[in-house]
């Protein structure tokens, strides 16, 4: 299992650093370089890849969707770690973007990278048709902007500090906006697009849509959970912070308790729509059980 | 001529206004809306469907691409005002987009941009075909990001405060990438892609191409000359800031009188390209005119 997933995540890693070509002015490309180039679980590209591979479909051709998947997760990184939103020091224990290259060439980097990502997608997808390419491009458009990862970004900011003014049911409304677009969001669009390489029908990639929000907010509840108990060297993030800005996570509005029986519960139930689904992945029953770990149940 | 080029801003504007829904949450939408929506010359998209028009393409087809160009050139405008970039407090005679809704949220407008411009073409480009929707996309990212005109934004912000040490010809060569980057580069997009809704051929793209290249230098150049002679009420911008920030700019470095000549120059050459062409556009006439106009030639 280890080195399945390591193999994943080397092919992918090479496939990042391939497709970003450093040329002049270098900075832009250096920058966008550095943060999708940080060592990480790469949980999102292994997702398309591997259901790709689960139904049956021609997992090279995924590559790119892939690591475009990637990229625009460490473009919402960049940003959201800039200091006119989370003002974030560090980041998979390195500095983060903008302490390198400066918040102007950060920025860039970002925006960069928000239509870098589709291109490397329309350019590299050499096997799909440009239908199935429209498709995906479609997914990414929805998915990372105003309408997806963004919105969560928004609710996130301009909730910071109110959670006392509001009652718990509004404070439960809302977290279940900022898990759904923060963190569901990405994880859809992988498991759709590695569900449309492979031509599925549509009553599979809605089931996937299902599964990939129930995904998110189990790894986005044991991210919280993390957080409350980890130290710095583990994460490779600065601790607590959440907690100090006054934002509104699952652990602080139901207590640690309560957060580890809410992934346990919802990890059961993807492993059920993975059952009824007969997907066949070892790697996902792997990833489930990594967010079971890590949220301290077993 | 006037009622013509009227008869296009509201066109576009309207199709802007209807295209950006304010849906939950409502900020971002609104600060899309805010600095996309301001009035403006509307440049870009006129020239994606004059050149649709004048090839004998289907201008209604073109509409979503235009405003999609559109939506991207104030994408710049929203990213190159914040503080960590050219921190400019006024644009069209209005506060900026992070004066209005903060740092944060016109971050984020500006990132939602990038992927709602090119959503806006594929769903609602709905007459064109997948393989030709795909062709306009590929278009924009290549120049709406790191190939493009986040490249000029990139060299433009290094090269700030660094006239004085460098050659003239360094500086003149600098110059020339400013110049096809964070200008002609969006025109291009505006010529090229409406000559692709119009199923223009190869070599005529090309020729746009060139045509475009130029018009933005011109362009650019007569901006360059209006920084120097004009007031904050006919701009609507704060003026002389270029030159104050040590920016390298056509007139500081060559002087007024040779930016005239450069546009009348490149002006003439335009007009050549499009007289070889057979174009017959009033509208692109009447758009070199006023560069001509605004240069003070005429």
């Amino acid at each position: 299992m280890e080195q399945i997933l390591k193999d994943y995540i080397d092919l992918i890693d090479k496939k990042l650093d391939e497709f970003i070509e450093v040329k002049y002015p270098n900075s832009i490309f250096n920058s966008m370089k550095y943060t999708v180039t940080l060592p990480g679980k790469r949980l999102r590209p292994i997702i398309c890849l591997e259901i790709c591979r689960a139904l049956n479909g021609d997992v090279e051709s995924a590559i790119p969707t892939a690591c475009a998947i990637e990229m625009l997760h460490a473009q919402t990184l960049i940003h959201d770690d800039l200091p006119c939103m989370d003002n974030d020091n560090f980041r998979r224990g390195k500095p983060t973007n903008h302490k390198i290259f400066g918040e102007a060439i950060a920025t860039l980097a970002g925006d960069a990278l928000l239509t870098f990502a589709p291109q490397i997608i329309s350019k590299h997808s050499t096997n799909l048709s440009s239908d199935k390419i429209l498709r995906i491009l479609n997914e990414f458009f929805q998915y990372a902007g105003a309408y997806g990862v963004i919105a969560g970004q928004v609710v996130d900011i301009e909730n910071e500090g109110k959670v006392d003014k509001k009652s718990k049911e509004e404070n439960a409304k809302i977290l279940e906006f900022l898990h759904t677009h923060k963190t569901s969001d990405l994880f859809k669009l992988a498991f759709k697009t590695g569900a449309i390489v492979a031509d599925a029908d549509d009553e599979t990639i809605n089931k996937l849509e299902n599964l990939a929000e129930k995904f998110g907010y189990a790894f986005q509840i044991s991210d919280d959970i993390l957080d409350e108990t980890s130290t710095f060297e583990e994460l490779g993030k600065t601790i607590g912070k959440d907690k100090a800005a006054g934002k509104l996570t699952y652990t602080s509005l139901f207590g640690i308790d309560t957060a580890k029986c809410k992934v346990d519960c919802l990890v059961n139930e993807c492993r059920g729509i993975i059952k009824e689904m007969n997907l066949k992945s070892s790697i996902l029953d792997s990833l489930l059980n990594s967010i079971v770990k890590r949220s301290g149940l077993k």
